[in-house]
């Protein structure tokens, strides 16, 4: 009850709603009102109260909690069920811990901070307090552990069209799943497995957008190779981007995530893959790797049904990516 | 200390060790002594303290505990680190949150009961008090997830061996992993794995063998299916087998997983195949499967390298199995 009051303050703001008329709807006591009004602060609403006024909402600002993330999603599986901390150790430490737990499939972890966030390969993903967007959503797709990759190019997919819906601002994809602007990375997914030979227990799949660092925030290491939406929004000239709000970013990444699952589980996998390669940022272009230790370097040239990478090397031979780095010309440095 | 006593006294009994040479030994008094035996007695080791003359081991029987297990094991991985539990809701479950905490390459996890024992599939493992042994052992391969499949039969190998060594039961495997005598199962192996696109992040080998369970102790749907170590031994004739302990079984599959583990390590997955094929009770057989809502009968021919199992299937296409469903002709009720 206390965000249906949260609710109608919305629709009153900047007006007044009086305790009069809240006890009245809810029907409780004026008292009753008062405590819930007191919690809501608590959690970070600021709400005015003026006696004989009642009470108003004064920010409009962003409020991220379950409630203001799950609220009206309108999700059939992703995000029907939303946990927000304002701190983990690692989303996806969390939603593994869930799913081990058994939570439903389509769970959505987001943290305003990671104490311990992770990347690709045990590396660490700087996730510093209310400056980047940190999601894990727990998936229990009915399929065997290696028909999943499609998954991990669903992923970047609706990453990159949620980024989109929400603030304007287009992001191409890195194979496999590494969403950059101008050359540099602006969002990148962790997806791990939980399988045993014939099936998938869980996987989870964790994103971390950075939204508004400044340039000279980013660490060291990854100066002129990372980039915020906040960035890539004042780079735009002004009118093609929307406005931008953190939540909205949040909520629309999940619809986009429920509507590509929901493709994946449906068998539209040919939609998915040509939805990856619209916004590719790999194909035709020059791509640098390591297979069994030695370095290739040759042309990407597509995808293959089953979501690798076909690469037509300079030794005259194609080779096909499941996983792996893979460097591309013009994006983190690779000149 | 408190297991230097046991080796003492293990090593004395029938005899007594006296509290005087036990307080000389390890320098401390006969109060400090007397605190550590009665810690033992709690632990379940049954020591007689005799005024004059001192203690004595009385019962030779079994003590399950990490000391038991872990002492003297000379392996290089698998139980370096051994956690031993009277009961666990599933020692899989526990192992992997274990490993999730970053516990070490090898760790084992062994269970006198599981409350919720699992096998393969989300079918349930029927694990009573003392009737059968739970291990699981956490391990950390330097390996992609799609070159693991060596591991699930390098499992099988090592548990086969480890009975037979322990017992001198000699077991049959059925692909991929169960353990069979008579026709009748005697061991299942779940091997769990948490993995990104490119690596593994751990297996989890969970093994549970029936040891002492007599006929009518199995439920009614496992009713000549399922078959104890305890039968087994019973149905060969004396002399034959050793006297069975399920400590020195526990022990003896853990060095043989060891030993198994590192030929993985070491690239000799030949030879681990040929081990496999050896004990096999599949192949050559006629067995039956479903691909795809299509259910296949034929003979298994073989072991492809990279493990999966060929059968020339009666339509005379050969297909090779990674994983699935297979029923194998003489083997739990197929007839």
């Amino acid at each position: 009850m206390r965000y249906e009051i949260v609710e109608l303050l919305k629709e009153a703001a900047p007006g007044f709603v009086s305790g009069q008329e809240l006890g009245r709807r809810f029907e409780i006591s004026r008292a009753a009102i008062w405590k819930h009004i007191e919690e809501l602060r608590q959690e970070g609403y600021s709400i005015e109260a003026v006696p004989r006024k009642g009470y108003r909402l004064i920010s409009s600002e962003d409020r991220l909690n379950s409630y203001e993330i799950a609220n009206n999603l309108s999700t059939f599986i992703v995000g029907r069920k939303v946990e927000y901390f304002d701190t983990l150790d690692s989303t996806n430490n969390f939603a593994k811990k869930l799913a081990g737990e058994g939570c439903p499939d389509g769970t959505a972890i987001v943290a305003g901070q990671q104490i311990a966030g992770r990347g690709r390969m045990g590396r660490s993903w700087d996730s510093p307090a209310n400056k980047g967007i940190y999601i894990t959503v727990v998936l229990r797709p009915p399929m065997a552990p290696e028909e999943t990759q499609i998954l991990t190019l669903a992923a970047a997919v609706a990453t990159a069209k949620g980024i989109s819906a929400a603030t304007g601002i287009g992001t191409g994809i890195k194979w496999p799943n590494d969403l950059v602007i101008e050359g540099r990375k602006v969002c990148g997914i962790l997806v791990e497995m939980s399988s045993e030979a014939d099936r998938v227990n869980h996987i989870v799949l964790g994103i971390g957008i950075n939204y508004s660092q400044a340039d000279d925030e980013f660490p060291d290491e990854l100066k002129h190779r990372a980039i915020s939406l906040r960035m890539a929004s004042q780079n735009i000239k002004e009118g093609s981007t929307k406005e931008m709000s953190k939540l909205s970013v949040i909520r629309s990444v999940l619809r986009e995530l429920d509507s590509c699952y929901q493709m994946v589980l449906n068998g539209k996998h040919k939609e998915i893959l040509d939805m990856w390669k619209k916004n590719s940022v790999t194909i035709g272009r020059e791509v640098r790797f390591t297979m069994g230790d030695v370095e290739y370097t040759g042309i990407a040239t597509g995808i293959t049904t089953d979501g690798r990478l076909s690469v037509d090397c300079t030794d005259g031979k194609r080779r096909d990516l499941l996983s792996g780095e893979v460097s591309v010309r013009g994006i983190y440095g690779y000149v």
